[in-house]
């Protein structure tokens, strides 16, 4: 896999020039062509080149949504929705031009239901606004990958987060979905009822499908109730090993931890440079415990004691609302802080996830494999989920240093499936990790191809990603 | 839909004979096609006909499960993967004949990762024997349909029980499958790691899909760690909409509750009748709670607040271990014990689950809606997920009781349809339920149909059931 070899998807100049026509008609000044407007709606986060679609769309209900995918249904034109462009992997590409389909208008909060914990929400709505919206409820929704991203885009690629290891992922806090399929039908995936026996788990499909099966129009959501107190902290450790240590034994003694983020000691001196702070530039372990006041201060203690058993500490923790902030702020902060440590670099984010058992492995062995490559590439990770992730920070113009990065980011997915583990624990595969799906999943790619082909027989959805991009679909297309 | 009337799957007389005989070659002895065997492998648990096989085998390892599916995909006839029997819905009912693979010899228990709380299990494991096997560990497997059901048959069906409110179903309990698909291959349907966004949802799609997509031959288990404490009692109140208001605050409070289960007057008759035992025939709560010592009884002394504020109690609870198990036995009696009421019956178990504050609402409907037709129906509920079944109690031989019974079904399915929720919250849908399929998802079920005719062309995974099976199958057949 060369980085920026991306699958090529045939452009179809005719059908493409009649979708724009038909849609100009339809939507007038909603259908975007100037180029400024094409380039935000490609990809721009990452290392990944920019694929910009041929006009952006901004619908406003489901029913303009299948207006426009039959338009493209009909003429064979590529669909990609979008949300708000954070995804890392290139999601929002058009490698074959298209129809982007900008979310952002249909951001309304349809409903709240406080007595059964869950809502209803419009795709284009962002995660903070749903929260800020929820606060008198008592209710908060717990999914946070870091970006203030769209709940459509965030269901579309199964987002987790930092607090995943106690709330779970988008896979948990999604009820049911609403979506237009590639015919142009509207299917609404499940009831509102907290389980379902009820034929196929079409949620589930759809959720991490990256808008290559459907295009979620409307969400139905979990709540969950605010604690009534957090406690939080962070505490320094010797090594890696040692932190990664006091994650397991967190883990395996059931403290309901509700964050446990590992950072390394890199990625450290990134934070104090960017926020200007003075934490100690060892590997350092992020938490916070929810609960009421008696079980976030006994979980924070037992806590300090596992710290302290693996020679970490002291654990610095705090009730008090903007201590916590200003401590989570820095963490939050660390993909932006660690550009710092190489200004005017691209940074590549890795992402894999393994049972928490190899966790300190994996982790010392990527270490010890960034500094061999000789590369700069801060780590942080959700590490009670045994995830973590590299900012590999490169130049993208410079192809040594690109090979050098292909061959780290090839060795350190493989070392992750070796160990049982995963290429993508939350970014998803979008454009950058197909070629790695066939050496995890093997067969099972080939069925995630029926289920497409099935489901989307002219490829019109987000082609060249996910299980229709990489090497995989260079054989097809 | 009449009770009776099940789709029928044509026999493919040609095809079975030519597979016995591959088989009896392949599998001599573990080839049976003696009545009474191929009689216990068809349904038995309910008021469904028994609709035998043609042949049960007794595959070892998935090698051998490749073998049968080859051989019957090459014939088209129909293969049915056999548990323990115990689902509720004539799931391993064989209305075409063909073959059934009992899952029994495939019993291993392959390994426990303490460190990683997982396990990886045979299907044909039983869920009291991995409990079993996990006790020193400090570990369990807490999914508890009340059957001592297998493993693979749990997923198949995305089973659930008493504690779900707390532990999740069978859909979060299982971290991936491998399973032999109708082309004979194999397919992992993920890593042990706990998060993936590697693609489609491959595992969550195999959970609840009843055998007919492929057959489940590994699974990956999550396991929590056993309580420090446990804490559990009952509680009777004046009224089913006393005790159902008193789940929603218990819910809306974050209390995090383990079990808690609603059971109606009649049904207390028949325990106290069933187990000889003296509890207040009104609707009562069973409840367990897990967590430290301290924590268990705060809980239970929250719960008993809140009984008391909704007339109901004395909240009589315990920490006591063998008082615990006493009490819950009555309510794990609560199916058998229903059989009391109406000696020689045979009983038809509803299963509808609603969003939880609709759930005094349909149990009261569904209360009156029972005394007007005249119907004996006793209701237990995994009231925490608002999910409640009917047990009703029916002569099959009497056509007008008969019709009584299927119009009353009729209404309490389209009635939780209705209330947004669903026709079965755990039992699947089988042979009985997929009629109301179409009512709960419209499009949906063409969606699931696709994805069936994309995996399994030839139709040769459990004919009849789920998406094949009921009305919606008989335009197609």
């Amino acid at each position: 896999m060369a980085l920026n070899d991306l699958v090529a998807v045939k452009r179809n100049e005719t059908g493409i020039a009649l979708v724009l026509e038909t849609l100009r008609h339809e939507f007038g000044e909603r259908l975007q062509t100037g180029r400024s407007v094409r380039e935000q709606h490609g990809h721009t986060t990452t290392y990944l080149p920019n694929q910009m679609p041929d006009g952006v769309v901004f619908p406003e209900n489901t029913q303009e949504v299948q207006k426009v995918v039959r338009a493209c249904a009909a003429h064979h034109v590529p669909l990609i929705a979008f949300g708000t462009g954070t995804s890392l992997e290139g999601q929002v590409n058009a490698p074959g031009g298209g129809i982007s389909l900008d979310m952002s208008r249909m951001n309304r909060i349809l409903a709240v239901n406080a007595k059964d914990l869950d809502c209803r929400v419009e795709p284009g709505v962002l995660r903070e606004e749903l929260n800020r919206d929820l606060r008198d409820t008592g209710l908060f929704f717990p999914i946070d990958p870091g970006a203030n991203a769209s709940l459509g885009g965030m269901a579309a690629t199964r987002a987790s987060g930092t607090n995943a290891v106690r709330y779970g992922t988008m896979r948990e806090a999604v009820l049911s979905l609403t979506a237009v399929m590639a015919d142009g039908e509207v299917v609404k995936t499940g009831a509102r009822a907290k389980k379902s026996a009820a034929g196929y788990d079409l949620t589930r499909l759809l959720i991490g499908s990256e808008g290559t099966l459907g295009v979620i129009t409307e969400l139905t959501l979990r709540l969950q109730g605010i604690p009534q107190a957090i406690s939080g902290g962070i505490c320094p450790f010797p090594s890696l090993g040692a932190a990664s240590r006091a994650v397991i034994a967190t883990i395996q003694m059931g403290i309901p931890v509700a964050r446990i983020e590992l950072v390394n000691a890199l990625q450290m001196k990134a934070i104090n440079l960017h926020s200007r702070l003075d934490y100690p530039e060892s590997p350092c372990l992020f938490l916070e415990f929810h609960g009421s006041d008696a079980s976030v201060a006994e979980q924070a203690e037992l806590f300090g004691m596992i710290a302290e058993e693996e020679g970490g500490g002291p654990f610095l923790w705090t009730t008090v609302a903007e201590e916590r902030s200003r401590l989570w702020k820095a963490r939050h902060d660390a993909y932006w802080a660690s550009y710092i440590l190489r200004p005017g670099a691209k940074g590549l984010s890795t992402d894999v996830c393994v049972p928490i058992s190899r966790l300190a492995q994996c982790v010392a062995e990527t270490e010890a494999d960034i500094a061999e490559s000789g590369l700069v590439a801060p780590i942080v990770g959700h590490a009670g989920d045994g995830n973590f992730h590299t900012l590999v920070l490169m130049d993208p113009e410079d192809p040594a240093e690109i090979a050098r990065v292909e061959a780290f980011v090839s060795r350190l997915n493989m070392r992750a499936i070796a160990m049982d583990g995963t290429c993508t624990g939350e970014h998803g595969v979008g454009q950058g990790k197909a070629a790695f799906l066939p050496h995890e999943l093997g067969h099972g790619v080939d069925v995630m191809r029926a289920i497409k082909q099935a489901l989307d027989p002219n490829n019109i959805f987000n082609p060249g990603k996910t299980i229709t991009g990489g090497r995989i679909a260079a054989d097809q297309d």
